[in-house]
């Protein structure tokens, strides 16, 4: 029964970065948002790691654009805005570096460090859009460009805070009193700046008295529900009950629950939704049980660029994620394996997509447009 | 990495029983059936420890009832005409013990032990079928009632392997030539008294040479997809593709597969089939995606006294098997949990079932009726 050692840890393990917080024993008090996956401090940017959650929780410090592109790759950091955010912090030690070796020549230097973040998963559109947005400021910058690039890291940090809270408001609205909700993957402080996209959409609910539960996916094969989102709940005291993927149509059948909330990776222009495998599963049955689907993405989150769902690039993470599980073997040496990290939802199955602008009912191609352009 | 170490076990494993035999040496050579889980042998009831697997294969001897219906609790066997074969062999050894206490009584002093049988899962009605079969012989019985009863074990074990190299003949038929198809759970010679049900077909599809690829769910929490079924077709050298069981979904959608084949636990007497937690969900998927749903399963499966599948008692196991993967805790502590490890297909949403009396296309009370009758 070794396995069940990091009870304890739960229960005892405060954080391990040398700030001095502790997370977890300030978190049975109120209902609130607790955790936060991504700080920048001492010119040092920190990540939580998300592999070793719930059994450790442990901090990394980062100084090197690549080592960052590396955690987004191997998931240290994980969640759309969460890895643009990131992302944006990287091009800020990027730029550090580049000027260091030569402040005449940063601009070019800095290039290689930019396609390897650019390059660290290919499913979410955030990453992009953080990189061009940092891009777009080079030709402005003489002098040092780290202080201007921080401050933009920064705003883009805070405007993802920002822009959750406003969506958390706008979603609660819509979904008024709410017994029960079933959502998939992590969307919430881990995956964010902050407060979270469709976790965000939940803790307004919850806070304003209108949700008794949150039923939460396991989400394998990397188990964001049953390791991520189940944590980030306790730590805001929420009450969540967890269920193996494939129990969800059971528990839709049995009336138990009134609204699908997810995330989202990409949104094409159409409102087609890439999210994480799961995803569309949850739609087609939502569809079958008269259930409603919400998808709750900052505008960062659109890709105008793409027409519809089936040009979006779906990561395949390859075989280790399926022949194991929390990091043990469990499948027979040499299986073949099919391991698709995201799927896309159409738009038709989705009753509403949340945005920080507002919200878009039935969502299609011209009202996307509308409220975005 | 030390997770990996079972890697070399399945390479070089060899059966852990006396008999001598090498399970898996045996296995590389041509498409067949060389997998037994139940064997009585010396007096002996023998069984592959199915928790174990495919780390490791281990046999385990039995001598009494009640550690029979502890290991039938505890998954050592599992599946629903498994099940129903190990009872009977139950029976025997119950007798047995009864008999060696008072040979004038045994019939009365038995009924503890085909409690603990009866009582020992709680879905799969094949377990009582072949407790009242064993059961409708003792009256007959003079003198010592073994040799009776193990001869109808060995009978009900026997007809099981020939319904289901029927029904692999049926389904084979039915389906014809077909690229891929999905299934779910465990329903081969693991799970029944050999061949298999729903792999039975899938067997006798591939030996026809008219089925190129297998694909198999995960089938949390337990994992009977990625532990026994890939392991199981591995050694009979079919060709097998192993998924999450949320992407299910997105293989559909992309046109992969063109039938699922899964089996039962339970119909009732209007078609409706409780199966491993999942099936319901993948025949919701298969009609959206207008891909054909396939349940094989023996008479013994059917149950005429249940109305319909809303009176099929659904077996919930506890937070324990979601709370773990492959024996290794992977959620925070003290988190809720909602397990229930069966769910019910509506009739409406089956295109055909098979039995070993034949197949039933649209199944509906008039059509199971007419030919279980």
């Amino acid at each position: 029964m070794n396995g069940f050692a990091f009870y304890d840890l739960i229960t005892h393990c405060t954080q391990k970065s040398d700030s001095g917080e502790t997370i977890l024993s300030a978190s049975k008090t109120k209902p609130a948002d607790n955790v936060r996956a991504i700080r920048w401090e001492a010119s040092t940017l920190t990540l939580l790691d998300q592999r070793r959650l719930p059994g450790e929780v442990i901090y990394r410090d980062y100084v090197d654009a690549v080592d960052i592109a590396t955690a987004i790759h191997d998931m240290v950091v994980r969640g759309a805005p969460a890895i643009g955010i990131t992302a944006a912090y990287g091009v800020v030690l990027a730029a550090r570096k580049a000027y260091t070796k030569d402040p005449q020549a940063w601009q070019t230097l800095i290039q290689p460090d930019l396609d390897s973040l650019a390059s660290s998963r290919p499913t979410a559109v955030n990453l992009h859009w953080a990189l061009e947005r940092m891009q777009s400021l080079f030709a402005g910058i003489s002098g040092d460009p780290e202080p201007v690039l921080l401050q933009a890291a920064k705003d883009i940090h805070a405007e993802d805070v920002a822009a959750n809270q406003a969506m958390g408001e706008v979603g609660a609205g819509i979904i008024g009193q709410c017994r029960a909700v079933l959502t998939h993957c992590n969307t919430g402080s881990l995956a964010t700046g902050g407060y979270g996209t469709a976790l965000g959409v939940i803790r307004s609910a919850y806070r304003r008295g209108n949700l008794q539960m949150v039923y939460v996916d396991e989400t394998r094969p990397w188990l964001q529900g049953t390791r991520l989102t189940t944590w980030e709940l306790m730590q805001d005291n929420i009450p969540v009950t967890l269920l193996a993927d494939c129990a969800a149509n059971y528990l839709m059948s049995r009336g138990e629950i009134e609204w699908v909330i997810v995330g989202a990776d990409r949104i094409a222009a159409n409102g087609d939704v890439a999210n994480k495998i799961g995803t569309y599963g949850l739609a087609v049955a939502a569809r079958h049980h008269s259930i409603r689907v919400m998808v709750v993405a900052p505008v960062s989150t659109f890709d105008l660029g793409i027409a519809d769902g089936s040009h979006i690039p779906i990561e395949d993470r390859g075989p280790y994620e399926i022949l194991q599980c929390g990091g043990h073997l469990i499948a027979p040496g040499g299986v073949n394996t099919w391991n698709p990290v995201f799927d896309v939802t159409p738009a038709g199955l989705i009753d509403v997509i949340v945005s920080e602008k507002g919200a878009i009912q039935a969502p299609d191609r011209q009202k996307i447009k509308a409220l975005l352009v």
